[in-house]
C-alpha cells in the first residue's frame, strides 16, 4: 500500500439519510471533528406517545475532546432542533448566519443553556477555522433566508455540504444562489459532494417561491370576506409575501400560534422582515374591523389536532371561529404521514361551508429542487465522490441515478446508512466501520428513556387494551383469599360483555386452584399459567390479544 | 302546497359520503326500499386495534320488511366487503353481474351463510323489478370487470348510481362503457344523478388501464433477473396485463398471498382471465426454474407489514427472498393513509440493492374518472339533481363545482353526509331529516363492541403507558396492609428511573394515609385522590399523562 502522504478524513451521517429530519452529519479531518447541523424529526406512528426525535450521539460524547464545533446550514427544524439536546452533551462553538442563530438563540433560552454557548455569527463570505481546519460557505436558496452552503477545505480537495436548496431565479428575497461562488469550489476540487435528495424523484425544476406569491395575491385580490391563510412558521419567504399581499389588498394582518409569532418576531427584529408599520394587529384587536380588512395567518398547515387552525374550525379557539363566509388558504403541502389530519381538517372546512384554497399547484412550492437542479449543483461541484444525503433511501437512489447520468461513476457514490463511515485518504474513498448512531425518542421531559420495550408495550397497549388480574393467595392453606378481580380497559365494552368476563374470572380460579393443588409455588409460573390461560382463552372468544397483568400477592 | 300526485322518493347515504370507503346507499320509493352496495372501510389511525370498519345498518333492522334488496355495483372491497356483515341483520336478495357475486359467494362461504342468502345475477342488460320498482344497469369501466351503473325508473325520473367508473376508450378486456345507453338514460330523465368523485380534484383524464399494461411490457423486456410484481388483488384488469405481460416475456407466473390466489381462481373460473395454459406455476416448483424465468406476482402494495412482499423483503417468507438482482414492480398507487409504509417498503427494497419500479407514471393507473370523464358523465345524465357521492368532503365539494360547470344550478347539488334524506316528491327535492348512520367498528370476533371509550382507553394507553397501583388497606385499624405496589407498562424504562417509581410509591402512600386520619373511606374517593395526586406528580416529573389504575382491596 502506498504511504499516507494527506490527511485522513471520514465523514458519515448521525441523521438524515434514510428518513426526512433530524439531519446531522460529521466530518473528521484527522483528529478534529465538525459537525453540521443538529436536527430533529417528527415521531413515526409506530413511536407512540414519542413527541421528537434526535440523533443519538453517543460517539461525539465519547470523542468529546475531538468535536471543535456545529456548523449550521440554515434555521429549520430539521437542521436546528436537536441542538438544545446535543449541546448539554457536547458543549462546542455553534457556527450560524444571523437568522440562524437568532432562531437558535431562542431555543436555547427556552432550554436554559444560552449563556453557556458560544454563538458565532458567520455569513456567506465568511472563511474560519474550525479546529485546524479552513471552513468557507456559499450562499444557496431555499425557503428561509440567509441559507448556506458549507465547504470544508482539505489538502485532498473539499468536503462540501449543500445545506437545503433549489436553484431559485426570482428569490423572495432577491438574494439568488451563489452560483459563480459554487463553480469556482467545484473548479478547485471536490472531493466529496454531500447533496440534498429530498426532490430527486421530481423530474424538472421546482417552481420558484416568488411564483407562489403571485398566486397568494391572486386569491386575496378576489377574496371578498375575511381571509385565513396557513403555512409552516418556518417558511420565512412564504410569510414575507402573506405580508406583501396583505398590505396590497389594504388588510390588517392578525397572527396566531406562538410559533408562528416567535418566528415572525425574530425575522423582523433581524430585518429579514419588514412589515409595513401598522399593518400587524394584536388578535385581540380584530373585533374592530370587518371580515374583508382581515387576514389571520396562522400554524396549523399540517392538521394538528391541537393547532390553531384546528381548534378555529372546531369552534375551539378563543378568538377566531372560522365561518361559511371565510375563505382558508393552506399555503403547504402535507408532509409524509401528515396526509390523512391535512385532508381532515381541509373536510372540516368544507363541512362549515368555507371557501378552501389547497393543493400545490397556485399557493405552495417546494423549497427543494428537483432533478435538473440537483444535476446542476453536481456539475458544478464536479465532485470525485458523490453521498447522495437529506432523503430517504428511495430518495438517495433517484439521486445516485441522477449522478450516475451526469458522469460520476457508480463506485464513487455512495448511499449510506446512519453510522456509515466513509474514509478519505491520498484522494481515495472506502467504506470504513460504522460509528454508533440511532434514534434518540423524547417524550416530555424523558431523553431517551423511551425505547424498544416501552414502545412495545405502548403498541400492545393500543392494539387490544389490557387486562389486570388481582388475586390473593393463602399460601399456606393453598386456598383463594380474594379474587380474582379482573379490571380492564381499552378491551371491550365492560356492560356488554358481562358474561366474557365472568367466563375469564371463572377461568382464573380454575387454573390458580389447579396451580395450588399441583403445589406449584414460584411466583412466576403462577402469573405465567394465569397469563397463557386467560390469553388463549380470550382470544378464542374475541380473536384479542389484550395484555395480561397479572398481580397475585399473598396472604 | 300542491297535492302529492307522484310516489315519495328519498335517496340517502349510509357510508362512502365524507370518507373513501364503505359505500353504502339507500333509496326508498314509498314504500320500497332498494340498498346499493354494502362495503367496508380500513379503520383510520385513531381506530387502534380496530380491523375493519362497515356501516352502522340500525336503520335499515327497524325498516327490515321494506327492505327489498341489495343491488351491487361492482365487486371491490369498499362495496361489497361489508355485505356478510349486513345480511346477518337484513337478510334480502343480492343482485349483482356474475364477476361480483362470485367474489361475494367467497365471502359468505367464509362467514358460513351462503346457503341463507338469495344471490340473483343481472348483467348490463337486464331490467329487473326489486320490490314493485323497474332498476336497469348500464355497462361502465373501471379497474374490474363487469362493473355496472344503476338505474332505479320511477315516476319523476330515474335515480341513477354511476358505482365507480372512468370512461376507459381502450378497456383491457375491449368492454367500453356504453355511452349510447347512458345518453338514452339521460334523455328519458334523471331525476338524480349519485356520481363518483373519487378523482374530482383531478384535471383532465385518467390514464386508460391498457397503458399500464404497455408499461408493465416495457419493463418485462427490460428485466434480465427475476421479476416481482405486486398489485391490489382486486384489480383484475392489472392481474390480466401482468399474465398477458408474462407470456410475452415467455416466463413463468407464480402467485403469493391469499387474496390473490382466489381473486385470481374466481375469475379464472367464470372466464374473466384465460392465462395460458402451464403459464401459472405452483410457488413451491419456481426452484425449478432459472430467475429469468420468472415472475412472482403478490400481494403487499400497500407495504402492510405482515403482508408477503413485506416478508420477502425482510427475509421473514417461506419460498421467496427477494434478493439484490430481482427487479419489484409497485403496480400500485398509496391508498392515502399508507404512503409511510410503501414507502418505507420501497426504502427497505433499495437497502437490499434491488430494482424497484414505482411510481403512478408507467405502471399504475386510477380506476376513477378525471374532470372531464365527470363532467362527460353529467352531461350525459342531465339529472335534475345531482349527489357528488363516493369520496371525501372536499372531493365532493370539488365535484359539486364541476357540476355547477355544466349548469346544474348549485341549488340542486346536494353534499350530503352520511344519514342525510333528500326526499323528492312531484320532480322537487327538499332535505329530509336524517336516519341512524355511523360507523360499526370490528375488532376480531367482535362486531360493534368497541366504541369511543374503549378507543379512548386505548388512545391513552398508547400516549403514556399504564400504571397499576394495587395497595390493601384495613380500615378498621386505618392501616396500610400491604403496598402500594405499583407496576407500569409503556410508561418509562423501569430500571432508569427507580427513583420516580420510589417517590411515587411514597406518594400514594402519604395520599392514603391521609385520606384515612379524615376518615375518607369511600371507594371512590379515596380511588380519585391516589389518581390526582399521582397524575399531577408524574406530570411534573415526566410531562407524561399515563394512564392510572388504583386497585385498593380490604381486609
Amino acid at each position: 500500500m502506498s504511504k499516507q502522504i494527506t490527511e485522513k478524513i471520514r465523514v458519515f451521517a448521525l441523521g438524515g439519510v434514510g428518513e426526512i429530519g433530524k439531519n446531522m452529519y460529521g466530518v473528521e479531518v484527522d483528529e478534529d471533528i465538525i459537525i453540521i447541523d443538529a436536527g430533529l424529526m417528527f415521531p413515526d406512528d409506530d413511536m407512540l406517545g414519542v413527541d421528537i426525535v434526535i440523533p443519538d450521539v453517543s460517539y461525539l460524547t465519547e470523542q468529546i475532546e475531538r468535536v471543535k464545533g456545529i456548523v449550521l446550514t440554515h434555521g429549520h427544524e430539521d437542521h436546528i432542533g436537536g441542538l438544545s439536546y446535543v449541546l448539554k452533551k457536547v458543549n462546542v462553538p455553534v457556527y450560524g448566519t444571523k437568522l440562524t442563530l437568532g432562531l437558535v438563540e431562542e431555543k436555547l433560552k427556552e432550554a436554559g443553556i444560552l449563556r453557556s454557548v458560544k454563538l458565532k455569527t458567520i455569513d456567506a463570505k465568511s472563511r474560519i477555522k474550525i479546529g485546524s481546519t479552513p471552513v468557507s460557505f456559499f450562499r444557496t436558496s431555499h425557503s428561509i433566508p440567509d441559507c448556506v452552503g458549507i465547504c470544508i477545505e482539505t489538502s485532498q480537495g473539499s468536503i462540501v455540504h449543500t445545506g437545503d436548496f433549489k436553484f431559485d431565479q426570482t428569490p423572495v428575497d432577491g438574494k439568488q444562489a451563489d452560483i459563480g461562488k459554487m463553480a469556482n469550489i467545484g473548479h478547485k476540487g471536490v472531493l466529496c459532494l454531500l447533496s440534498d435528495s429530498t426532490n430527486a424523484e421530481r423530474p424538472g425544476t421546482t417552481k420558484s417561491e416568488s411564483e407562489v406569491g403571485v398566486g397568494i395575491t391572486d386569491v386575496f385580490r378576489k377574496t371578498e370576506g375575511r381571509l385565513i391563510v396557513t403555512s409552516f412558521a418556518s417558511n420565512v419567504h412564504r410569510i414575507h409575501q402573506i405580508i406583501e399581499a396583505t398590505a396590497k389588498a389594504n388588510r390588517k394582518l392578525a397572527i396566531v400560534g406562538k410559533s408562528m409569532l416567535r418566528v415572525i418576531s425574530i425575522a423582523t427584529r433581524l430585518g429579514y422582515l419588514e412589515p409595513p408599520k401598522d399593518l400587524i394587529i394584536d388578535l385581540d384587536e380584530v373585533n374592530k374591523y370587518k371580515p374583508e380588512q382581515l387576514v389571520i395567518l396562522t400554524t396549523g398547515s399540517q392538521g394538528e389536532p391541537m393547532s390553531a387552525l384546528t381548534r378555529m374550525a372546531k369552534g375551539a379557539h378563543r378568538q377566531i371561529t372560522i365561518n361559511a363566509y371565510d375563505t382558508v388558504i393552506i399555503a403547504a403541502s402535507a408532509i409524509p404521514g401528515n396526509e390523512k389530519s391535512v385532508s381532515a381538517v381541509i373536510d372540516k372546512l368544507h363541512r362549515i361551508g368555507a371557501e378552501v384554497v389547497y393543493g400545490s399547484s397556485k399557493v405552495h412550492a417546494s423549497g427543494h429542487g428537483s432533478q435538473e437542479e440537483l444535476k446542476l449543483m453536481l456539475n458544478l461541484m464536479r465532485p470525485k465522490y458523490f453521498l447522495p444525503i437529506h432523503g430517504e433511501v428511495r430518495m438517495q437512489h433517484a439521486h445516485r441515478n441522477l449522478g450516475i447520468g451526469v458522469g460520476i461513476p457508480d463506485e464513487n457514490i455512495f448511499v449510506v446508512e446512519k453510522g456509515e463511515v466513509i474514509e478519505f485518504t491520498n484522494k481515495q474513498a472506502r467504506r470504513a466501520s460504522k460509528v454508533p448512531s440511532g434514534n434518540v425518542l423524547i417524550d416530555g421531559l424523558g431523553v431517551g428513556d423511551v425505547g424498544n420495550i416501552v414502545l412495545r408495550d405502548r403498541r400492545l397497549l393500543s392494539k387490544d387494551g389490557i387486562l389486570v388480574v388481582v388475586v390473593t393467595l393463602n399460601k399456606k392453606t393453598g386456598t383463594i383469599e380474594s379474587g380474582p378481580n379482573i379490571i380492564s380497559r381499552g378491551f371491550v365494552y365492560v356492560r356488554e360483555s358481562e358474561q366474557l368476563l365472568e367466563d375469564a374470572n371463572e377461568l382464573v380460579t380454575n387454573i390458580l386452584k389447579k396451580c395450588m393443588t399441583e403445589k406449584v409455588s414460584e411466583w412466576s409460573s403462577l402469573k405465567s399459567n394465569v397469563r397463557e390461560g386467560l390469553s388463549r382463552h380470550l382470544y378464542e372468544k374475541t380473536k384479542r390479544r389484550p395484555m395480561i397483568l397479572p398481580i397475585i400477592m399473598e396472604v
